[in-house]
C-alpha cells in the first residue's frame, strides 16, 4: 500500500515533469511554436518550475517527489531511503516519463509534421546530447551537477511542503544557467532515459535516430554524482 | 449573500486577470509600445502573474479564485464546488472579462490608433489562435493544458491562502512555456470568449475580423480537459 | 517620534527604491553599459524588486512602506492612514527620491561622460515619459495603471511582513509588463518628480532636457488613480 | 567546535555560490556552450540564485551564511559578529570559492579548450573587470553597489531560515541588474580574488592575463562599503 503511493506519487509527478520539461523543449524547437528560438533562461526555468510542480504532485499522493532514481538511489545508498521503496519509485519514474513523452507527442503532433529533418534531429526535444562530445568530460559534467544538485537538495530538509517545491525548482533552473551549458542537465536517468525509448519506438512524423551511444552518459553521470552527493552529506554530518 | 460574495470576487479577480494579461498582449503588439516585440517567456509570465492577483483579490472578497469556468464546472461536477454556486460564478468571470477588455482598449487607445491592419489583426491580443490551425489536434491541445493545469491546481490544496497564489501564477506561466505554444493557452472560456466578444462590438480602431469560427475551441477544449482532472482525481484519491 | 520613524522608513525605503529602480535606467540606457540595452522583462523585473527591498527596509524602521504619494494619499482620504503621518511620509519619499537619484549619478558618473546627446536624452532614466504623446490618454494611462495597483495592494493586507513585500514587487513588475508599456508606469508621483528635479538641476554630463511639460502626468494620474481604487475598496467592502 | 562548524558551512556555501555563478559566467562565454551570449538578466538571476543556494547550505552546517568577507567584517566591526570567529569565516570563504572554481575549471574544460584568445580574455569568468577602467568610479561603484547590498541585508532579520535566502538572492539580482552593469557587482572580496588566483595558477587551456591590477577594487570597494552600511545601521537603530 504504502508502495503504490510510493508508485503512483511518482509516476504522476514525473507525468507532470515530462510534460512540462520536454513539452518546453518541443515549443523552443519545433518550426511554428509560439516560442520558437527561445533562449537557455526559458528553458532552464521551465525545467526548474517543471520539477516544482512534478514535486507538489508526487507529494500530495504520499511520494517524497524524488522523479529522479539518481536521488532515489543516492538516499537509499546511504540510509535516506528504504530499499524495498526503490523499486516501485523507479518504476514510477520511468513509466510517468514514458507516458509523458506521449502526451507531448500528441500535443504537438502537427509541429513535428511541419517540422522536417533539415531543421535538426528532434532527439533534443525528448533527450540531452553534448555541445561538445566527450565521453570523459560529459560524464564527468553530469556528475558534477547532478553532485551539486543533490548535494543541495539534501540540505533544503523536506522539499514537498509548503513553498519548498520552488526552491527546489529554482536550483534545478540555477543549475542549468550554471552547469546545464554543457551537456543539457540530464541530472536524472528516468528525464533521458524514458523519452529517448519514447521517441526511439513511438511513430513521430520526420524523427531522427535517437542517439543510444550517448546514453549512458545521462545515466551513469546522474547516478555517480547522486551517491557522491549522500555520501558526502554522510561524512560531514 | 455568499451567491453574492462569490459573483463580486470572480469578478474582480477575473477582471484583473484580463486587464494584466491582455493588457501584456497589447503591450507586446501595438505599435509604439515600450514592450514591443517581447518574447514568449515575457507573456507567459505575464499571464501567470495576472493570475496570482486575480487570485489574491477574489479571495479577499471571499471567494475561491477560479477566475475560469472550465474550473468551476469541473469541481463541480465531481463533488468539489456546488452547484448553486456556479451561475454566480460564471457570470461574475464572464463579466469582469468583458470588463477587463474594456480597460485595456482605453488604456492603449492611442497606440490602438496607430497600429494599422498591415500589422496583424490585433484580435490576438484579446482572444487566442493557434499558431498551426487544425480543430481536432488544437482542441486536444487545449484539453491536454488544461487538464494538466486543473489537475495540478487540485494537488495545490487551498490556493488563495499565504503564498499560494504566487504558486498557482508559475504553474500558468510553466503550462504557457510548455504547452502554450501551439494554441496560444486560453485553458479558460471566460479569458477568450468575453475579450473576443467585447472586441467584436466596441469600437476598436483599426480592428479586424474576431476569428469567431475558432472560438469553440478555448471553451469546449478547457472544460473538456478540466472536468477529466477532476474526474482522475476522484478516480486517484 | 512616531512621525519621525514614518519619515526615516520612507526616506530610506524610497531611496531604496530610486537606487535601484533609476539605477536599472541606467544600466540599460547609458553606452558602455554590461547591461545596455535589456529589453522590458528586465526593467519591470528590476523596478519590482526595487519596490521590494525598498519595502522590506522602510517596514524595519517602522514604516509601513508606501514609498509612493499615491499610495499615501489615497489611503488617507478613505481613513486607511492618519492625516497626521502624511507630511513626514510624503517628504520622507520626495527626499529618499532625491538621494536616490545623486547616488545613481555617482555610480554611472563616467557612463554618463561617454554617453553624448546623440544616444538620446537621458532624462528618461530618471523620469518617465510617454510613447506616444496624448495628455488625455497619458493621463488616463498613469491613472488606470495607479488604480490596479493601489487596489490590489490594499487586498494583500499588511504588505511589509514576511515574504509579501516580494509579492508586492511582483505586482509592480506585472503592472509594468501589462499598463506600463505606454507611460513608462511612474505610478508614483516621488520616483518620477524627484529624479526629474535632481535631473534638472545637478551637473549630469551630456544632459539635456527635463520635460517639465509633461510632470503633470505622473504627479496628477497616479494620485487620482490611488483615490479611486481606496474608495472603491471602502464601497464594496 | 563552534568555530569549524563557521568554517565548513562558510566553506560549503562558497562552494557553491562560485560554482553556480562562475559557471553562469563559463555558460555565457565560452564557445559552444548552449547559453553562449546570454544576457545580463541570466547573469544577474544566476549570481542571484547562486547565493539563495550557498545561504541554504551554509546555514544547514551552522553558519551565518555569509559567503563573504565583505560582510563578515562589516558585521564584526559593529558588534553584529564575534571577532573570534571572523578568520574561520574568512578562511572558508576563500578555499570554498578556490575549490569552486577548480569544479568550474573541470566542468567546462572542453570548452576551455574550444575558446581561443581571439574570443577574448576568459578571466571574466571568474574574476570582474570594469566596463570603464576609472579607479576612483570603480572603487566607488563597487562601494556604493556593496553599501546598498549589505544595508539591504541586516535588514532582512536572520536570513538563513525559511524563505528567506531566496529574498537574498533576489537582492543580489536586482542589485546585479541596477548597480552590476559598470564593475560587474564583486560585491565580495572572496567572490572575485579567490577564483582570479585560481585562474592565475590553474593550467586553463587559452587562458590570458589575471588582470591583477585590478584585483584591489573588488577588494577595498566591498570592505569599506560593508562596514560603512553596518555603521549606518547601529547609527540608526
Amino acid at each position: 500500500m504504502t508502495n503504490m503511493s510510493g508508485f503512483l506519487g511518482e509516476f504522476l509527478g514525473t507525468l507532470i515533469l515530462i510534460v512540462f520539461g520536454t513539452g518546453c523543449g518541443a515549443a523552443v524547437n519545433l518550426k511554428n511554436s509560439y516560442a520558437k528560438g527561445s533562449n537557455w533562461l526559458y528553458i532552464s526555468l521551465a525545467w526548474g518550475m517543471a520539477v516544482t510542480f512534478g514535486v507538489y504532485v508526487a507529494g500530495q499522493f504520499g511520494a517524497q517527489g524524488h522523479l529522479n532514481p539518481a536521488v532515489t538511489l543516492g538516499f537509499a545508498v546511504f540510509g535516506f531511503f528504504p530499499w524495498s521503496q526503490v523499486l516501485p519509485y523507479i518504476s514510477g519514474q520511468l513509466l510517468g516519463a514514458f507516458v509523458g513523452a506521449i502526451f507531448v507527442i500528441i500535443h504537438y503532433y502537427p509541429h513535428f509534421k511541419e517540422t522536417d529533418n533539415n531543421n535538426g534531429n528532434s532527439v533534443g526535444i525528448f533527450a540531452t546530447g553534448p555541445s561538445i562530445p566527450n565521453g570523459l568530460f560529459n560524464f564527468l559534467s553530469e556528475t558534477i551537477a547532478t553532485f551539486f544538485f543533490v548535494f543541495t537538495l539534501i540540505n533544503l530538509g523536506d522539499f514537498t511542503q509548503g513553498l519548498k517545491p520552488l526552491i527546489v525548482g529554482l536550483l534545478i533552473m540555477v543549475i542549468g544557467q550554471a552547469l546545464g551549458a554543457t551537456t543539457g542537465f540530464a541530472l536524472n536517468p528516468a528525464r533521458d532515459l524514458a523519452p529517448r525509448f519514447a521517441y526511439s519506438i513511438l511513430p513521430i512524423p520526420n524523427k531522427g535516430g535517437a542517439n543510444w551511444s550517448y546514453a549512458w552518459v545521462p545515466i551513469c553521470g546522474p547516478i555517480i554524482g547522486g551517491i557522491l552527493a549522500a555520501g558526502l552529506q554522510v561524512i560531514l554530518k
